[in-house]
């Protein structure tokens, strides 16, 4: 007996209607056992680079072998294809229009698959619209209770997958030039920066002008001040104690952060 | 050993309180083994309209015994009854209020029950604000742990349910005259409209003055641009490739739709 | 073989992010097994206060042993202390800082731990902005799983637990004096007065030089009227039959409610 993988779930379809509780009627229809843990759904809508942000910041939390169903997917219908991947951590079920593209950044694909076998899918003729619900969900479900990998289409090459341009980071004596990659709910802002750049450094960060002191964490700043930290998830992130960073500050999605370090 | 079933929770409850936890600690104390799916929590405040379409769209992709408790409940404390109904594809307790006439539409009820055994109940003195709690939730536990269907109270004639009025749908030759009965998260709006009745046909909609042609999915047309198309659930749909048709085109629950067949 | 207890999550979080998802990635690598019920993850952000009304609200409803944690948490990194408390009912996991007032009010802890031992922390080196991910979740989850209560650190005296001060109530001949203790996504207001005290007694409460009467349940009044009752956990309650209390009544978090009791 092959023992069930873990699901999680990631869509931007929100929580105002049954769309997600759907795919998880579909999933408990192939495999009522299936444990299905929901990572987010509220990824802003259609917003591809979001959701591949999103997954990577989850991805390396969840046991080995985990199928990942992510689902944004605003060209639902179109010619784009449906894949899955596999990674050393984990596999990953998606449409291929870069939502892995944070993942494979971190770790190489180690193979894909276009999902061409309709016997895993929910009917072998899905709605023009929501592949959630007849695709992705049902394969991930078969995928988690022991399917083989190769069995779920046809192989392709892992470098054919569509990648997102990344955001850009430049690197140089001292100075790092990056931006503001994700906004989380408190407000923090999370860069491109990697926190390996500047750990067991003196730092400051720079942006719009203003110069934010490093510390260790929120509260070695008096409350509403702001701070530049190492964040939980290896990036450099500006925050403000017991405030919102978004808001004090006046920054945004793709806003210019500096880094000046102390040589 | 009867397997246990699958349950669903939906609710008007949202996310910001504990009502929902609290209800799934109601469970676990009866059955820690049970599985339970949140189909959603946001149905509009006291909407029993949208809590019924709501289930109807999420009732057909669950497996065969699914219990489905569904709380959507103005009168609650009042003299309105508490149910369990019947169906071929699933069990629902909820109140006797309208939340099952989409699925009464669908398929008849097989057979309907008022709730009227307190031994299935958390408590014989139940709140009078939160029946959620201390009916619906442990009646659909137990009937999920193989508690028969009969035990739950005294049967009554399914033809007594409360059904809500129909959104009203005319048909003439070549003309469908419907309305808005549902808009989604993504500002799609669902019609009161059968897609079988414009499937393999030439067709238009038209809303508000404005001529909406049809296609199969979002991106048969440019990015902004309005659609109509055959919906996921089986209802003729309005949306606006990645965009909110609600606010392109200002539309809301009610309002009418008409189509318009080539013959 | 020890069986797993439930686990219940409750966090400031929200939902936008993967931060609860990543938690339960956490848990489910130390045991897979585990059931995992969310609270809520919409407690306003950094209110500790409120999160103590909120976990004491579910706590009584979940089966004993059952392990709750709880993390709103703005002093994260500082030097405030993450504990384990044993009660009666169950077993919270929660950063030292008063998220458990409400519970110690209801029932004395038999007996307190920090969280000293790193072996059942996801890594000795945790972030210092992420306990929930790195210390309160794999806590829980080792707990929940069968490691003894006091592996998990160094016992300390209950005594010594943060408590919140309580809302001020005053009780003289006939006459309650509180305030509003939490509002709910209804705007149903929730006193600080315990239901005990106007049970079986006619009674009327007043509010910012409102008269509003008793009743039994919201429908006991016309539609948008407003009403007084037993609340389903034990307060008195303030509301409007189909409306929302907080905005036509124009009351607030803290504003002060009092009884009248006819004797």
């Amino acid at each position: 007996m092959i023992a069930n993988k873990i699901m999680t779930l990631m869509t931007d379809f929100g929580d105002r209607d049954t769309y997600v509780g759907v795919m998880k009627g579909a999933i408990a229809t192939i495999n009522a056992q299936l444990q299905v843990i929901d990572l987010t759904h509220q990824i802003r809508p259609q917003n591809v680079a979001a959701g591949s942000f999103s997954l990577l910041s989850a991805y390396p939390y969840f046991p080995p072998e985990t199928v990942h169903v992510a689902v944004v997917d605003p060209g639902v219908g179109s010619n784009r294809r449906g894949v899955a991947i596999k990674f050393t951590g984990g596999y990953i079920v998606c449409p291929d229009n870069g939502l892995c593209s944070g993942i494979i950044e971190l770790e190489s694909a180690i193979a894909a698959v276009e999902l061409t076998n309709s016997k895993y899918w929910r009917s072998p003729n899905p709605s023009q619209t929501f592949h959630g619900r007849d695709i992705f969900a049902p394969v991930g479900a078969h995928l988690a209770s022991g399917v083989p990998f190769t069995e779920l289409g046809q192989e392709i090459n892992p470098d054919s997958l569509v990648k997102l341009p990344l955001p850009k980071l430049e690197i140089s004596e001292g100075y790092l030039s990056g931006c503001i990659q994700y906004i989380d709910y408190f407000g923090n802002l999370i860069t491109n920066i990697p926190s390996d750049l500047v750990v067991d450094q003196t730092w400051q960060a720079i942006a719009n002008g203003m110069t934010i002191n490093s510390g260790s964490t929120y509260s070695d700043v008096g409350i509403s001040e702001s701070i530049a930290i190492v964040g939980s998830d290896g990036w450099v992130e500006i925050a403000v104690n017991r405030g919102n960073a978004q808001e004090k500050l006046r920054l945004n999605w793709g806003d210019a952060i500096a880094i000046k370090i102390k040589i």
